[in-house]
């Protein structure tokens, strides 16, 4: 017998309307009546790997020890491998598919232990289709490895090495600039970007941002509430990236971000005019 | 005293904008401080008795014995009778309004063995309006029969025949198709169909669908992945019924279906041209 | 150390598409592992005091004694105070931000016994930004409270006569008439009004209604389903103030009510003709 976990971290693309989440609950609840189950969030938009990998790996740090049970799942019945992945000298679990979903938060927390390819059915319920793995096997599986079934016990061994990475967006430098990313809006519109403050420690105060279809000029600031009506803000969010940000408004929407837009940092210089958003190229 | 139980499961068309879903939980925690509830949804269209219904039977046989605790109830306040029943020998209760909604789910789990109408106010919260049952009736008699109180005390025992039964839609044959209808789509937009795969065993790979406004012919596959991109899917869902589905979209809303549409299904000839949807009629 | 409590009902306006929530229970279990947390609603719309507020009140009565921990927090990271306040006797502890989101629920529950600003920051979490206070102060410090740790240690200790008031607001009479607020849309299109039976006592069971641009007569009734077709209710709602209802439909929807419209109640007088919305001034 492994280690024996009282609690499963679940984040999903499931939304709340179905049925789904409750379903994958009560069949761990089934297993291992005395786990609880945290949900981090189902709505990471439906197949949106990159999102909920990134969902995961904000909130890695901040997890209590246990079993992590992640399903954002397009492949969902192909040979896309199942997987559970041991981290922190067993102190964590991770189980979901091998699409990329897990790595980010493995990286986050000093990478893989062991991990296991999910083939040993013994562990999973019968399944009249395919197509609900996160019911079928991620579920037993996770209840069972809270009872203290050994990661060995669910599958093959297999080389860390071997899984599918995940793709986080670097920065590059450009003509003096940094060319980034936004990686998430969050509900109150604040665009968090790839970008340590570290990066452009030496900027001072004002940055030039140069959106898909605008340029303006954001102001270095601690906390939303110091930022003027109108003023686009970049503050150090709470996880120690730079984000877009305006005081109580969504920047996101006023400067038209989604997650994967590329924004590019420049050193303010005075002859800019950016009190207005300015279209570059033509537009019918 | 009866048998005592430790989860209450719980459905509703409450959503979760209100704290409505919040105050029964704490109800119920303060009845019994040591049940964890089940979210299975809240998220049932709002008075959608059926949509309800039908959520609650594909959950049954996965649901982990306890209390079942489903509020759907657009007749809340009139005369329509609260319930208790009994399934399973004891190993379960469901509690919620006499309208349907509890109707599939029981039949799945082999029918009622007792029911009571909930009529002894002493397990009622005081109220100081009719229209919140989940509240002041429903709740507190979910966490009384978490603690042992007997069906039997909760108010009169009926005959479970005389409780109102659910409305499941059957297919019927009509030359040589099936007429069928969709039950549910999911947040993936697969739309499942009330046709069990052993119905159409005999078709072969191919399969005509008429939809309300258009023809298509769908490819029978084992999952989403084996389908090819616009290609139309009939797969055997995670509940064992036939479902309409594409690769990594909304097959729904590709076809324009919605829970209750009708489909029929006709076995495959060669001379139609499925390439295209038709009109069927005249539309201005 | 002080008392110490196993549940924090937990209310904020972070939505559920985020991790926020999720992060937070994490947080509160890993300090205070047998802690259950209930959610009472997490869609307050952002900012939205004064609706987080209102949504504490409805519940107050009905809240299994513990921690509640409030987070609707616009001004995050600027001076404004984080506050504990303790109500009961010690039954309960609310924490929060101090902007009037908590007042109107201790108003309800008897008045303030003690109350902190949370300056002691062994309490708290290091964090990476200020912005998150939720995850960062808050959280830590209603896990510790759970814990046993006595509010007296959390910070210095605060007259709650220096807290943020609530503000809630009255009708007033004027021609005969009630002028009043709409306080809360419900899920269902219900429209709680901010007026006690009692104020309208001696008025009869039909009442006019003044809305922005229309004008209607309401029927009092005990229930949804005693309302006719198409007929405006007033029945005395779940938490016993008067709400403006139509059976099975949204009375919001159909009158164009929202959290604050004004309404102005009226004593039914034979003359008016109130079949139709009647137009009050010119529109362009």
């Amino acid at each position: 017998m492994g280690r024996s976990y009282d609690t499963v971290t679940f984040l999903s693309d499931y939304g709340l309307a179905d049925e789904f989440v409750g379903v994958v609950k009560s069949v761990i609840r089934s297993i291992a009546p005395e786990v609880t189950v945290i949900d981090l969030t189902h709505d990471i938009d439906a197949h949106d790997v990159r999102g909920g990998g990134l969902a995961l790996a904000r909130s890695a740090q901040y997890l209590v020890p246990g079993v992590v049970l992640a399903v954002v799942d397009p492949g969902v019945g192909t040979p896309r491998r199942a997987i559970a992945i041991e981290v922190g000298e067993g102190q964590s679990v991770l189980v979901g598919p091998d699409n990329g979903l897990l790595a980010p938060a493995v990286a986050m927390v000093g990478g893989a232990d062991r991990a296991v390819v999910l083939d040993n059915t013994d562990y999973h319920l019968p399944a009249p289709g395919p197509t609900f793995a996160g019911r079928d096997v991620f579920a037993p599986v996770a209840a069972h490895l809270c009872n203290g079934v050994d990661l060995a016990e669910l599958g093959a061994l297999v080389d860390p090495i071997t899984l599918l990475p995940g793709l986080m967006p670097i920065t590059r430098e450009e003509d003096g600039g940094i060319v980034a990313e936004v990686l998430w809006v969050d509900r109150f519109g604040n665009a968090q970007l790839n970008v340590d403050p570290e990066e452009i420690a030496s900027w001072g105060d004002r940055v030039g941002l140069r959106f898909a279809e605008a340029t303006r000029t954001a102001r270095r600031a601690e906390t939303y509430g110091a930022l003027k009506p109108g003023e686009i803000g970049l503050i150090v969010d709470s996880y120690g990236l730079l984000a877009v940000s305006v005081d109580r408004g969504s920047a996101a929407a006023e400067l038209g971000l989604h997650a994967g837009a590329p924004v590019t940092l420049e050193p303010f210089t005075d002859e800019e005019d950016n009190s207005v958003p300015i279209r570059l190229g033509n537009r019918r």
